[in-house]
């Protein structure tokens, strides 16, 4: 029976595979037993278990053969998430090695610290395809660099600018989206070795070489304090996740935006046999981009989950930390998964020069008025020009005469008539070349 | 290989069972499946299709033998979530019945009207299930009518009052919680056949009366104006289930404080066999109420989701509805977990009298205060009375004097030395016995 | 100094003005000297208290003269938001009166009862704003039902309807968000007359009547259980507030969209000397809908507050309460000025009956193919006529042959070419006419 | 009329006044004049404008004497907000210097860099105080690094700990949120000055040049790609505050608790004249802390509204940047407030060691039950031990006999009657020493 939105079979073609796979039970066990494994040879190591049980423990702890419905009976009977697995994971090493098994750690050590291996993967894959989707974005920019295009705000038309532009700010935000998530790992992939309440009461003094040596086997840092109620690294990194959504809305917005109807500007990969509407056989939607969207609300909205998490009673609590535990996998999992669909969207994006060109001359002109505005300014003020130009402009607005018309008549009323401007979209397109050349380079003294 | 919270090993047992079956795949199939025949029944009746055609449609309406697998690849390849289950419906139907199945409807009527049915099927658990709840509450506020109880408020002592009130108070939010479920559930649970855009263009002219008899035939009540972008009386729905975890947290959060170490009034069920840790043998955590309130949580994290979706683009957004198709599932999910969890955690609470009144004692009578001066104020007026008490009571505070002293010392001071207050935390319960009579039939006027 | 959104000259034309006298400082400070007022009738009514006090107080209870510099400095140094009120009530009332000013009652108590008051003000005059707003989107509604326009899904273009259907769901969203509102306000708007914890210890036994009495002359509802960490009445009601947004933020959105240059379909009021832009003399912003997405976002983003706030430790909570304290008064004035802003927007929207004309002809037919695929079906079957039109479709988008002619050669291919299809936007409305019609009617079952 | 909970009576003591100060509007529009003055004064540098015009300007750009009300009702009358700023400010400097003002910028591009100005002084000062904070965290983790306290875990008492350590938690917490402040800072606080759409394209070619000057002039960094629809690097910083609101309610959480009754491990500083109620005279409430915890809840509140403006139409999206406008400022003052209300709550905490003392004998042993593990397990199994530990355990809690009998009849039965477990919680505190002592320089490698 499947059931939740990575299994089901609506939705789980929206999910990265990877990152599934990395949060799996199956992984998520395996994940427990590799920090088991660790610590048992950091302890064996430090001379303070024998390096036979070590071995022996080490050896055990493979996922495969662990009797996960058993493991789901013990757990909801114990009302304990890990003590059912230590029981088989002991049963497995015999004894005397299962007396060496998980010592002086406590649950939520082993919980955190494997969560910090799975968000370790998760970031190298997830950092990787950010890095594709920065790339189509860089080649969308550098291609398009005189595509001309109407830029807007606030709805309508503003300035002339490229299409290229547009990419080039797409691109700009997602590598600092990486380069966030890239600055923040190391101080987020933490082991935590302290025990129950974090003092390494059970470590017999050898408590902070043993994080150490089990961080250094894990490929991880060491958390150094590690009191079990203080989340805020690893809500730091996820932090990255919900920026990198907000980047990955905004330039799924703009897509769908650009598909609609009557903008027809880009297109999202269409093939035969895709499917817009069970009724409707002309639908093409932006499905793609539609999804996008979905995906990073879902993700933003498990944000204040992470912030309350943050706020835990005393030195443990698991009222918070059942929610962490959850949450930090879903948003791993969203996180790559908004990053896949954008590398998608964006590597097979349809552009349509001539509907941004058809586009950028729907206001009959208008869209150049401050352009006019520049040149005027230095003739009769900035002040009287703006005057000047906005009644010009609210008649073309209004009664539709081209602008060049009502502002012909404008500049002869100022006596201005036979003032020449130039009034090309092209000739008014600022730095954008600079910018979008710029692009890589230009941001250096940020990373 | 098992993922999301719902089918985790680690998670499973938190969830109820009951709404597990009523939003897993094969159910959501099913009700599918169920709204399609309605739809042909309701069509046939109208003379719009066939009977057979009809007859052979619904027939062929069971989830059973649907290939989930091909479901999935043909949903990832045409993406579009309901195109490919039409095809293995028509297979199963054959001609002529195939051309007439989904007459004039549009995928999202399908999902709409089926998560009516499902979100109906939940909350006949639901309030069931909360209604125990009630139950429970209802009999601790009996049984510990006049058990004393220190009322506290910002995490000091305020007044004495009895266990049983707390418990009244709970009954009345459960009950109210409840109440408010009922009243809005005519209005949320509905069909929606308007097609494509809400107009039942494609209903011949029929729409309403399909609409009516399908609505009968599914025991829903029609959209009558089936736009697919208004969302409100589903949202105005799942709002009660936010408040009702609103009301089970503050519950639970009640319950964790009780069971502190320092206070012990009360204690969950316990079994021998249920650990609160992996290493620390004594603990007895409360843990049912603790992943109570994290479930609480988790429900109302999505509240935001789903206002978020009502704001839907034009006549149709799948931006909005790809969330709150998992979001309404989720919900309702919680929502009988949540209740289900109160249900144990209620039905099965220790009440340590004991505790409740050696805690009573801790302040050395300064509990007493208020019940002092209002003694105190008809001789001396409120305002001195309130002076005098407030320098005694620090005085007890500061340097630990019981306050039956102090207070005898500061009366006194202002020749009141014989005046006789009745300090027995028992003799200032207010109306306490009134109010948990009262209980049920207090409230009448608002439901 | 002005700071804060609702008084700062950059943003205080966007909120109600009859919301902020509601809850000005100067208001609130009435409403809590109301509150004490009717506290003090009732006691003298029911001869707990002198009626020559219970006169007394009412008289002093006039909020014009109190010394809001001293009362904030006191504030401040008792670290208590009411004590410093009481005393300069006092001071106005003099002895023997002042003594009886605030029997038996908490400070929680009077903000939450005054709250009830300023809510129940808003309530009346927002809904009296919404019923305006009913009444623009019904006229919209009705002068409209015949006016064509493209109905959307998914940002694409899908089946023809009038601007008139699109208003009368927007009229039946804010109806039902009215109604809502009047459903709750009974059950919100309560006295709480139950002193420190809500057990009426100070009330020698006459709580109960006090509270009816008082709440009689307030004319508000009594609480009955009036435990002070029981917010589930009044945070129901908000949520009332929260659904609104969800609508107008709904009907703001389509306004922004249908303004776009490219669309031009609506336009909000304009007015020689409103300004788009500082330097583009040319933008009309639909500036008004654009401000009332903004307040519907900042109303919404409180809800996660009121939930939170209903989690109250043990029988009162200021953690809790500071917050909703604070939040109940914005989330009011946030409606009531969403409210007014969408009276002001609807009221004046320009309605390009040409643009809508012009954008429905934009896909050479396809929105039709629906409408073709209905007439087909009978003839081919309605799989077969879905696969027909969708290569029919698919060739029209991707190559810009008019629907009209490649269904005509895809006709051909099946032995069709003669039969003559009706694609005439107008002849595919479905059942607007009478869902517009029926608008008020309709929906009475729900109410 | 005061309204708004920064200038309100009854809270406006909570709020940081240098915080106030910085985003009053007085302060913000000197903000943006000081925007104007350098951007003018760039110009000139640049040629672009003359240098008399820009020293006209800069001379004029004090916010003293701007009509506020003139601003307010042209604001509202525009609906522009800020054109009526530029028109009293061209007014003050006259014609021709008046012409020169605004050149080639937008307002948007005004506002955003006044918010980066405001926000590095808000920033400045609350590091200031944040670091104070740690100080006092610090100081409490040296002085109390003996403290014997239970450490608890799920509201249990779990290990002994000292107090000395919980503190050198929450100073490694609020280290980090500093640090982490600090490393964004640069990133965050950036000019725009790209025009309207972000392309410089009405600076003549100079704009990049225009935005080194004057962000050279400013202290600022050039945004280098300014284009409007970016806010991810404000997100980013703003969440460090969400971050900060995370630690700092922990922290209040954690004191609100300790000061309890029952605990009374802490007392925050009480003073004659702080009342804790208006009728309790007892009441000594941790106010606040309990004022820190809803402050830190407005705060968090705010986070999906700065994630959900990153989300903007194309190149400017005023329904995005109406809401960052309004909430950045609230963070703002939000941040400093919490960090203030901390630092006064941690500089005057009364700490109770004797309570602490007693609160952890209160388990009559048990709290060593991990201790008796970790001694058992090297001779009989960790397994074993547990077993054995988890009986004695039980029997403890549920009949009361101290641990230490229950224990040596345990041993008994295993015939273990003569070892002798070390018991005393002074000797099961681990490294704490170390990690205390550890303190600043442990966690280098993280910065």
């Amino acid at each position: 029976m499947t059931i939740g939105m990575f299994t089901s079979f609506i939705t789980r073609h929206w999910f990265s595979p990877t990152a599934i796979r990395i949060w799996s039970d199956d992984a998520t066990l395996q994940a427990w037993l590799d920090v088991e494994a660790a610590l048992a040879r950091a302890q064996a190591e430090l001379q303070m278990i024998p390096q036979d049980a070590a071995d022996r423990i080490a050896s055990c702890c493979r996922a495969e053969g662990f009797d996960h419905e058993r493991l789901s009976r013990e757990i909801a009977f114990a009302q304990h998430p890990f003590v059912p697995v230590l029981k088989q994971l002991e049963e497995r090493c015999g004894e005397p090695a299962a007396g060496y098994v998980h010592w002086g750690a406590t649950t939520q050590n082993i919980f955190d610290t494997a969560i910090a291996l799975q968000l370790k993967q998760t970031h190298a894959h997830l950092t990787d395809v950010v890095q594709r989707c920065e790339d189509h974005a860089s080649r969308l920019a550098d291609q398009h660099k005189a595509t001309l295009q109407a830029g807007r705000t606030h709805g309508q038309h503003a300035l002339p600018m490229t299409f290229g532009f547009k990419a080039a700010a797409w691109y700009a935000e997602l590598r600092r989206g990486r380069e966030r998530l890239q600055a923040r790992a190391d101080g987020a992939f933490l082991t935590y070795f302290g025990g129950a309440i974090g003092t390494f009461a059970a470590m017999g003094g050898k408590g902070r070489a043993v994080e150490e040596a089990a961080a250094s086997l894990l490929g991880l840092a060491p958390a150094r304090l590690p009191v079990r109620s203080s989340f805020d690294r690893v809500a730091d990194y996820l932090g990255g996740f919900a920026l990198l959504a907000g980047t990955l809305q905004k330039i799924a917005g703009d897509i769908v935006f650009m598909q609609r109807t009557e903008i027809g500007e880009v297109e999202e990969a269409f093939h035969m046999g895709k499917v817009g509407s069970s009724t409707m056989a002309q639908k093409r939607n932006p499905s793609a981009a539609l999804v996008l969207v979905s995906l990073c609300r879902l993700l933003k909205a498990r944000v204040p989950l992470i912030l309350s998490s943050m706020v835990r009673m005393d030195e443990g609590d698991s009222s918070a930390t059942n929610v962490s535990d959850i949450v930090v996998s879903e948003m791993a999992i969203l996180a790559a998964s908004i990053a896949e669909a954008a590398e998608r969207v964006l590597g097979s994006l349809q552009v349509n020069e001539a509907a941004m060109a058809r586009n950028l001359e729907l206001t009959q002109g208008l869209i150049m008025s401050e352009a006019a505005m520049m040149q005027l300014s230095p003739m009769i003020g900035r002040h009287r020009a703006h005057h000047l130009l906005y009644e010009a402009a609210q008649e073309t607005a209004t009664r539709g005469t081209p602008f060049v018309e009502t502002m012909r008549h404008a500049l002869h009323s100022v006596e201005l008539g036979d003032v020449h401007l130039a009034l090309s979209p092209s000739a008014y397109l600022g730095e954008i070349r600079e910018i979008i050349r710029g692009g890589s380079s230009d941001e250096e003294p940020q990373s």
